[in-house]
């Protein structure tokens, strides 16, 4: 079984009812997994400057993965582990704060739109505009009505994506409750961790059903056939690492981006270098 | 002898008489260059994370990272290798190609300015504005008197940089005619390089003195105080490869980076956190 089979979030799907300690797809433990990584960082590195060498011959497909996940629920190191095993020439991360003056002076999507990954690159958004319909639905940032209507406008604007050859890979780290509080003890006790700790984060703790339910109901109104939500649960990180890892190099492989042939006479050019 | 003393281009440098296959500051063979290179990967790492917390509380130190070099010369080789060692979320890689119709309406730093890294940011330029007194220079794009006048432009704003907290490391990697041969010939060779070659690159070198010229000339008058040359002998990549790592491991020691302190009381935070 592929890991997009494993991990689809169906029309059934129920966030509350996943093990979020589970490993689906796979049987190996934590050893196991960490083993098969520099290998598939290699595939995900040849794939992805397969990717960008098609660009260069006037390709124009492109991936666009989009992290979202609790606080501590690993996207720091999916960016680390995942996207930093590949070459940092072939991806872009961009990370998705709290909106500034200017961004929230504009439609949500205007600095989403500006951060889309250019042909032969795999866009990375550690969050992203599914924020519009999380934090801001549990924090009554807008109206109901605004944000109730924000679902048919993402599917709307992923599908513009796909139409402009983006393969959206979209995966939520779902991590349980109890886990994020040992994380963020964790932080607490660590010294060198103090600076990633934010009061702010227990406060939303208290919030933690209402997280649930927006993300439920992003995944079950968004998960579209042109651009699926993928759930990893992520209370095991070397599973959310694999996981993802092997996301993105299954997409990669349907892409099954191929060298570009040589635009000019090889023999030619050849004499010609000789000749220097 | 650390690599910056070793690397350093002083008043005297002759671009001709380095020896393009040497090792400077370092004894071993490849073996022991890349036996060192997951250590040295973790250094880096540990002191970039460093300096990034560092700027989530109000530091404004940044590092900018220039590299340049000839067609071949391993520009590529850096960022995946020793740019792509570190923590993707840390760094930024800006690659700097034929300025576009936009660029060209503006200062040929405008582009520059765009592109420099943020607080607690490794800013990598592969090429720079070193372009401008360097391919401008060999290829005439502007009349004398222009790029004449951009060595001691470059000087101040490199000044302006440094004053603005950022460490600014000048890397040329420096090949030997012979070896670009060697390695154009392998893209001709190889199906899957065929894309990273371009006629064009041939015709580049019937200008290797001019260049040779342009780039002792950028050396000579840019190797500041504030913001020296590094010369670094790349016919054999894994010396580039260990000597840059270095040299960014030498400059971020000297930053030497500290875990912020936490602005919350800890044990408060920890009781509230129990709570939850």
């Amino acid at each position: 079984m592929t890991f997009r089979d494993a991990l689809r979030a169906g029309e059934d799907f129920d966030l509350e009812a996943l093990d979020k300690a589970s490993s689906p797809g796979f049987d190996g433990d934590k050893e196991d997994a960490e083993a098969l990584m520099p290998d598939l960082a290699e595939q995900a590195s040849d794939l992805q400057e397969r990717l960008y060498a098609e660009s260069k011959a006037g390709g124009t497909r492109k991936v666009l993965l989009v992290i979202q996940g609790m606080d501590t629920s690993g996207k720091g190191g999916i960016m680390r582990h995942v996207v930093g095993a590949m070459d940092p020439q072939g991806s872009e991360i961009t990370s998705f704060k709290s909106p500034t003056k200017e961004e929230l002076s504009h439609h949500y999507l205007w600095r989403i739109r500006k951060a889309l990954p250019e042909p032969g690159i795999i866009g990375v958004f550690d969050r992203s505009h599914y924020e519009d319909v999380l934090i801001v639905r549990v924090r009554n940032l807008v109206p109901p009505e605004q944000w109730g209507a924000r679902y048919d406008e993402i599917n709307a604007f992923e599908q513009e994506l796909v139409d402009d050859d983006t393969t959206v890979i979209k995966v939520m780290l779902a991590i349980s409750n109890e886990e994020q509080k040992e994380r963020l003890a964790e932080r607490l006790e660590r010294d060198d961790k103090h600076w990633k700790f934010n009061p702010g984060d227990v406060d939303e703790r208290a919030l933690w059903g209402d997280y649930m339910e927006a993300y439920q109901a992003a995944i079950t109104k968004c998960s579209t056939a042109h651009a699926p939500w993928y759930v990893v649960p992520a209370d095991r990180k070397w599973y959310a690492r694999l996981a993802v890892m092997n996301l993105v190099i299954e997409h990669l492989t349907e892409l099954d981006p191929q060298w570009p042939e040589a635009d000019f006479d090889v023999e030619e050019q050849k004499k010609r270098l000789a000749a220097t």
